[in-house]
């Protein structure tokens, strides 16, 4: 029985990121960039006028504060026009945030601090402004060629903002794995089917199918497999097609007996079979002769979920080209109690909301055990408490691991 | 100028939820829940053993805590199927987690507890049970015909593993809203062309196209519109068929001027022109006659970005049909300073990490004003500061809005 942290090395180590495409732009939110984003261009591409108002020289308006200066109009210039000239002595530009500043002008002031003339062919200028006022120069942000996003940069929108100003229409990211979905069980029945006698509907299809999704990895389900070796078998061999193939036994022990022998006669290296946690500890990390990543995970929803927050997503962000450390916890208050922990780290559901004055209130569910897949439901953060633990009571702090925006 | 929480009041005033579809629970994740969903059988649907074990009449072993109990071996309970007959006085029957329970036994003895005889036809049982030990009575969880999950549910993972378990193929959720992108500006062109003279290229495109996708709608990009009323009239026109419109405008003065002209005389109310928040102090919000939702957002992207998250990110969460309350400031340490505020509440783009202890760190980035596009690309939250608020140092308690996972 191997602590998380520990797991979580293991399984970093024996998986690699994944091979690279080019998707448009328009398309990478959330990949990640396999290769660096360089802006083609300086940033602004020109000197540009920060604020609505005149384009002047500086020197001509240097007394204004003290007398007024009044400036003749030589022209306008919106964002996306240029002047037809450069600015001579004595003369002012209309100009808009955004627009070029004219050849001979070195500064511009603000509209609020102008008077248009009642001829609208002059300017009457109440302030003074020193070289450079309100203009950033070209390339003030970035120079051409520079470096704006790095490899490994998962795209955000205002990432995408960035290159798209850098002419980046096609970016290099890394491929989504493809993760298949076997679930194994005799008990089990598709969700449209009643069950009758002993029969279960198979929830855990669904589960992984849609962690997967939020791992921004592809998802390929596979066939439910009976607890039967055979088609165990096949059905591993199918999924190891795939970078990472996630297993859940059903509930039966001889059905989670079979899964490392089967393994083994698939040619599997096994790194890791338990994994001191609660609920969770049946996980079985293994990789196949051809590379893909095996994860057996337990039969029941929750204990699924916790060993795929915790080893699964991580080797998924790996394949991406994002290796990730273990997600720390934050501090949050307890509203309740949590039991104390023997040998291995605890992870119990919970919701964690804001209080008035900004600190996180961490709730535990009531969530009834491992049979139970509607208690935890409405999780978004696990309480960890190590292993040892004495408990913790309301109002004591706790650390939590965040699954969601809270 | 109104403040950020009137305004947030005032969109969900204007905006409802709009229809709702049948999906298959496959496409359901982070869908809003139109209708609950109803559990059509008992949870656990039988007696459901919750151990690896033997099945046994309590009272057959009440005295096996002070002398071992042999009992002999009358079948074999895998998950998935059933005791073939009840378990008679002095049998255990050996079953494991998730099987039925036979009729005729009222407890789960664990196979630690326990010896197998060499003949393997009976067992001693070391330990005494009560009546229900390790037995989930059908029903417990949840009964059939009872709610499971409320209208308004955003489905995640565990969600729609209990919409699997209810065998809720299919659900009802609220449609994705569309909403059409319309980006102004004279000054623009295309990712894919290198900008020459006063042009920059557009990347307020592929922000707002990836933010709506954030929000779980779909955006609908219509073609750039230049600095010209007729052209503005008409793509609004084709934008008000979708439930909402986000305009940015380019950074010139007059193209943002005619904006609310132009809306006007589209038969559009105004409802907000001016909101006071920095940066993205000119934000309009206005519905047409048709009932779409206008939102025309500043042209700089730090701008637009944090007008969407204030302002059109609760939209469409209640076209979705989910009322949100302004989202609430988690405290966290300030690593940096950030300036005095004045008569608007200032956003200002930091990263957030978390300590040792579980604390979170808010760094501010090093942002240049609302011209630089890249200085707040990494941002993962926004620090909060009121009107009329001293700033902050290094060291001191902030208030911060998360945008995404720490």
């Amino acid at each position: 029985m191997i602590d998380v942290d520990e797991a979580h090395t293991i399984v970093l180590e024996h998986v690699r990121p994944g091979p690279t495409i080019d998707v448009a732009l328009g398309n990478a939110l959330y990949a990640t960039l396999a290769e660096p984003i360089l802006c083609d261009v300086d940033y602004p591409p020109f000197d540009r006028s920060l604020m609505d108002g005149y384009a002047v020289r500086s020197r001509d308006v240097a007394a204004a504060d003290r007398a007024p200066v009044t400036l003749e109009i030589a022209g306008q210039i919106a964002a996306g026009s240029e002047a037809i000239r450069p600015l001579e002595a004595g003369e002012a530009m209309q100009i808009n945030t955004g627009a070029p500043i004219p050849s001979g002008a070195d500064a511009v002031v603000r509209v609020e601090e102008t008077e248009l003339a009642a001829s609208g062919k002059s300017v009457v200028i109440r302030a003074a402004v020193g070289p450079g006022k309100f203009v950033t120069p070209r390339g003030e942000y970035v120079s051409a060629g520079r470096t704006v996003l790095t490899a490994g940069t998962v795209m955000t929108p205002l990432e995408i903002g960035v290159a798209a100003t850098c002419g980046a229409s096609m970016v290099s990211v890394f491929r989504r794995p493809r993760v298949a979905v076997l679930v194994t069980g005799d008990e089990l029945v598709d969700v449209d089917t009643t069950p009758v006698g002993p029969q279960i509907r198979d929830s855990n299809r669904y589960i992984l199918e849609s962690l997967i999704k939020t791992a921004h990895a592809s998802p390929e389900v596979l066939p439910r497999a009976g607890d039967d070796r055979d088609t165990l078998r096949r059905s591993i061999e199918t999924g190891a097609r795939c970078e990472a193939l996630c297993i859940t036994g059903g509930v039966s022990m001889g059905a989670f007996d079979f899964v490392p022998e089967v393994l083994a006669e698939c040619g599997a290296t096994m790194h890791i079979r338990k994994l001191a946690i609660k609920p969770g500890r049946p996980v079985i990390f293994a990789t196949m002769p051809g590379g893909a990543a095996v994860f057996a995970l337990p039969g029941n929803p929750l204990s699924a979920f916790v060993a795929f927050e915790l080893l699964v997503r991580p080797a998924l962000a790996m394949m991406q080209g994002r290796p990730t450390a273990p997600r720390s916890g934050v501090r949050a208050m307890l509203s309740g109690r949590v039991a104390p922990t023997r040998d291995r780290r605890a992870f119990i559901p919970a919701r964690v909301t804001i209080d008035k004055d900004g600190g996180l209130i961490a709730e535990p569910l009531s969530w009834r055990g491992s049979g139970d897949p509607f208690g935890a439901a409405t999780a978004n953060a696990l309480i960890v408490q190590p292993p040892g633990a004495h408990g913790a009571s309301n109002g004591e702090h706790v650390l939590v691991m965040l699954l969601d925006r809270v």
